[in-house]
């Protein structure tokens, strides 16, 4: 009997230091689950490679293969939303609390998370030369900003009571925006929630992966 | 023995004649599901009233209601996969068909439909008065349809051989791009797609609902 070389882990997730793959490397680290890290470096122009198109054909990370399915799956809301349904977690059980954490999972990849990055674009990598798009922008991701508060107040994580993909999605660019300096002063519900999102240890892991981390 | 009154619709949907609430029109007339139907008029700023920000504190529409779990969601997406998993249909049963189409429901849902709101915002609703932001959008929103335009040409539909909630969503919104004169020319996959889905009963009944349809 020959010892068998030990397997690669089944999961390979291909991402860069920023929001939408901060997603996925907490979401991993809060299920421990091992996999292949693949570094796309997005300022040398890697998700354009024809080799990392054949993932995602549109040119974004992240990306997550799992070699145990043959499953590909792009846009980090279907990859939180495919892990959950892997391991039975981060997802309530409980019919109402369930569906709660999937409104509130789209509610950030439908319709926040695009105001944030429109408004990055617009007030911070254009510098507000478009003053209009950026008002227009702000006005916007701030009326997200005080939903996301009023269902904060009412309990402690998006779902109610547990922790779940929703609180995931919504802090993988929160950190960002806080990093890039959106002030969250107004939104004290989402500011006591961010805090208690952030102090896990999968969180403080998961957004340092891929090293160097994004303004950390 | 006292025959019983007829049950109410245990689904109960709040919507307007807009692309976000055909996705769910469309599904629901699909799926053969009776509903009661909310017209909420956004002209008449019904989304804005108490009783409706109660289910849905953002203040959009589509929201679904079902009595039977107690269950309220809103978010078309979301919803989209609510009625995929309380029906067991509109999402293949193979895992990568499956994941194929969760992953371009979302592709719909993330990146290409904030980007054609936006797009319709700066060149229909402002008339293209702000160039620079109008150009931002045609071009982003141009690089999803291209995305979509590849994927088309390899299979009939989004997740492959079979119809699922990935085409509702994509569907749902390039009827209204259409209306609103978006040439669609440059993509012929798209096209041909377009043309295969409109034909079907349930998507000619879906959006003429609620009455008056929006441009019809
Ligand atoms: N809706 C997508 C957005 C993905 C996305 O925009 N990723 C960024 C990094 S956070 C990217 O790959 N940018 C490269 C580019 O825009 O060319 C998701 O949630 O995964
Ligand atoms: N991401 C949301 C978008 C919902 C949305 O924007 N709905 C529009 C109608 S299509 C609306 O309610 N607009 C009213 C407003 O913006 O005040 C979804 O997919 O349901």
């Amino acid at each position: 009997m020959t010892a068998s070389a030990p397997q690669p882990a089944a999961l390979a997730l291909y991402t860069d230091s920023s929001p939408n793959g901060f997603k996925i490397t907490i979401a991993l680290a809060e299920l421990g689950l091992p996999y292949q890290l693949h570094h796309v470096r997005i300022e040398h122009a890697e998700h354009r490679l024809p080799a990392f198109l054949a993932l995602n054909p549109h040119g974004r990370i992240p990306v997550l293969v799992d070699r145990d399915t043959g499953v590909t799956v792009f846009e980090s809301a279907a990859i939180l939303l495919y892990l959950a349904e892997k391991t039975g977690r981060l997802l309530p059980a409980d019919p109402q609390q369930r569906w709660a954490a999937v409104t509130w999972l789209l509610f950030h990849a439908a319709s926040m998370g695009p105001l944030l990055g429109q408004r990055v674009h617009f007030e911070i990598a254009e510098g507000g030369a478009n003053g209009a798009a950026a008002a227009h922008f702000r006005q916007l991701s701030d009326a997200a900003l005080a939903t996301l508060d009023g269902r904060l107040a009412r309990s402690p994580y998006l779902a109610g009571d547990a922790y779940s993909v929703a609180d995931i999605a919504s802090f993988g660019w929160l950190h960002i925006a806080r990093i890039v300096g959106f002030d969250l002063a107004a939104w004290p519900h989402v500011q006591a929630w961010h805090a208690r999102v952030a102090a896990r240890p999968a969180v403080r892991l998961g957004v340092t992966i891929p090293a160097p981390a994004t303004g950390a």
